[in-house]
């Protein structure tokens, strides 16, 4: 099996799941129970905390654990919305945020506020001119994302901090959840970053799991209330035994960065190299400035799902675009934005690599893509 | 060790971690994707929900999974209260609900939602009367728990569903986090209801997973917005492992129900009828309305954490009242709203069983009560 799908979800490090189950099977106590097994629970919570702060170098009680990055998105954009909602009720989302966040913005019209969409370029970047233009007296909050999860884009974090550095009452959120573990952490947790969301599951981690970094003092109302966990701001019984085994993930992927990184770099360019070479293959994806495990591409006349189906006639597991607008069969909203035809966005599959693949892996990809494509070139 | 604390979170069952582990590192495909590894994960998933409908005699359409109960409880009370804005602004909650329906009911006051609370008479139920008299035109929702965290209380959930049969406008929301398993379905999730919320942890599932059952053709706002993953109404790629590990606990307790309860009840009667021989022991549960696992009782003039402590001490663990309110250092809500003085309601420790415990561990528990009970008499 050929998984060049890891932008959707990556396969659980073994190491990871057994922390789980160890921790599952002993250290099954409410981290709120005051005796012992509340206590021990408590403390392996904590540390969990402290590593993974450690690793992006933050502080502990900056750290906040949720679900998973669709819940990381909606509670900045609805609790910081809810919480200034007497200051202003203007938010700027970036044209190409995932679902997560745009739709989180759309629900907030209903509630009387007010949203404008910051247009990419051609190439797939927020333009800065535009966003600046966006900026009102009322803006209360700005979300970029670090990188576009459909043609992987690394959008310009530290120039929009510089933008929002003289107009401090605007939060600042990141969506990070493609961004970590790929690109330098201050490509995208700047000083000026007041939020940002992470989901375990795109780095190795279980499911269902995930954590924002909130800077120490700004606020937030909570979207899950009740028990008061996590200082108050995120209440539930603690998912200890998933947040023990992201804590590890994190610091596995984090071990191995350099090396990895580059080997992945190979792949894509390989890829990227060889499939330039086809008359009828449009690349979506770049090198500059773009992620070194992500290749968004399509063939012309051919439907994206049309190409996803006949990898996996061989075992190979691709994807249109992100796994959401995949199953609704609506094309990559990024594509869209950057101004190309919805008939060539159609087209677009994303190959999305990890350090588990290997240039053996590349190679077979490209020896049936090449069968594929004469195949199809009946159809085009 | 004798865990006494399982109202506060249950002991994960092996063969539950098994099937986690398995599917975790089996079927790590997301479901929406549209390859092979995602229709294999979509099917498992689909699956989890028949079997959990099937147990439930729902439709697997009413079932969405979600994060656990806090979760749960925060989507139906602001779920509920956003959809239906335009057609009132009022909610009535009882006055001893968790946490999670609570401050979730106190947070919509800010978005200009009226709160009422449902009084409880000095027994721990909810009264009636006093209920239908909240009732207004604009009385949009009703939640109401099914049995009460901190003392076991069954509510009238029947006779509530027959006050609000001829009031088809209002939404009835039913916490069932501490009744399934505890008490006949019937009890608990009538025709009436609409809403009912559930949390895994409780049932020996794993953490951080949990579900909602929606009525068919009942309308709700999602609290997760994003992807679109369960029918649209709460996104975030879905947490396979810990829903399939909770659809196969979700079984194991469903067939072990009919013995497992008189086992427990027995255990509950023994308790009772010891404790009750105590001069300065106060009985705060009774039997009659209550479920078969919990007891709460208080030593007259002994905070409630010197018991937990002192039993701590013998490894055996049980809990003042909720976990949440223990850290917290409050006295359990619900005393109070049944008038229970401050100082008698600061005694109160909470003893919740499971089936796993048996008759030998109740003997040992009520031999150190002796011992602790005169050892306090000094302090008394
Ligand atoms: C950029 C981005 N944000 C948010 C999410 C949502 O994450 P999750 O699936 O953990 O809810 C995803 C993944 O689907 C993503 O790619
Ligand atoms: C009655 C009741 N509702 C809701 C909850 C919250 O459940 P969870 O811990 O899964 O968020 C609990 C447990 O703490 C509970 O006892």
């Amino acid at each position: 099996m050929i998984y060049f799908d890891n932008s959707a979800t990556t396969i659980p490090y073994p190491e990871v799941l057994r922390t789980y189950q160890e921790v599952a099977s002993k250290i099954w106590g409410n981290p709120s129970s005051l005796h012992r097994l509340g206590s021990q629970a408590g403390q392996l919570l904590e540390a969990s905390r402290q590593q993974i702060a450690a690793l992006l170098a933050k502080q502990p009680n900056e750290i906040f654990f949720t679900s998973g990055g669709t819940e990381g998105d909606n509670w900045v954009l609805k609790g910081v919305a809810f919480e200034k909602q007497a200051y202003g009720n203007h938010v700027i989302v970036s044209d190409i945020e995932h679902p997560a966040v745009k739709e989180s913005a759309k629900w907030l019209v209903s509630q009387g506020f007010e949203i404008d969409y910051a247009p990419v370029n051609k190439a797939g970047f927020v333009d800065l001119k535009a966003l600046e233009q966006l900026i009102r007296p009322e803006t209360i909050l700005v979300s970029i994302m670090a990188v576009n999860n459909e043609i992987g884009a690394i959008q310009p974090i530290k120039a929009i901090s510089d933008l929002l550095a003289d107009r401090p009452t605007i939060s600042f959120h990141v969506d990070a959840v493609q961004a970590i573990g790929k690109i330098p952490l201050e490509d995208y947790l700047t000083d000026r970053v007041d939020f940002a969301t992470f989901s375990g599951h795109k780095f190795h981690a279980p499911r269902g799991v995930g954590f924002i970094y909130k800077k120490a003092g700004k606020r937030i109302t909570p979207l899950l209330t009740g028990g008061g966990q996590e200082s108050d701001l995120r209440s539930t019984t603690e998912n200890l035994a998933a947040i023990a085994a992201m804590a590890k993930a994190l610091r596995l992927v984090f071990d191995k960065d350099a090396a990895n990184l580059s080997k992945i770099a190979a792949m894509k360019e390989r890829l990227f190299n060889e499939l330039s070479r086809y008359e009828d293959v449009i690349l979506f994806s770049a090198n500059q400035d773009f992620v070194p495990n992500i290749v968004t591409f399509g063939v012309k006349g051919v439907r994206g799902e049309v190409l996803v189906h006949a990898f996996e006639e061989h075992d190979i597991y691709i994807s249109t675009t992100s796994a959401c607008s995949s199953k609704a069969g609506k094309p990559a909203g990024t594509l869209i934005s950057m101004g190309i035809p919805k008939s060539l966005a159609e087209t677009a599959v994303r190959i999305s690599l990890d350090d588990d693949n290997d240039m053996e892996q590349v190679q077979q990809f490209l020896t049936i893509f090449k069968e594929i494509y004469h195949k199809t070139s009946k159809v085009r």
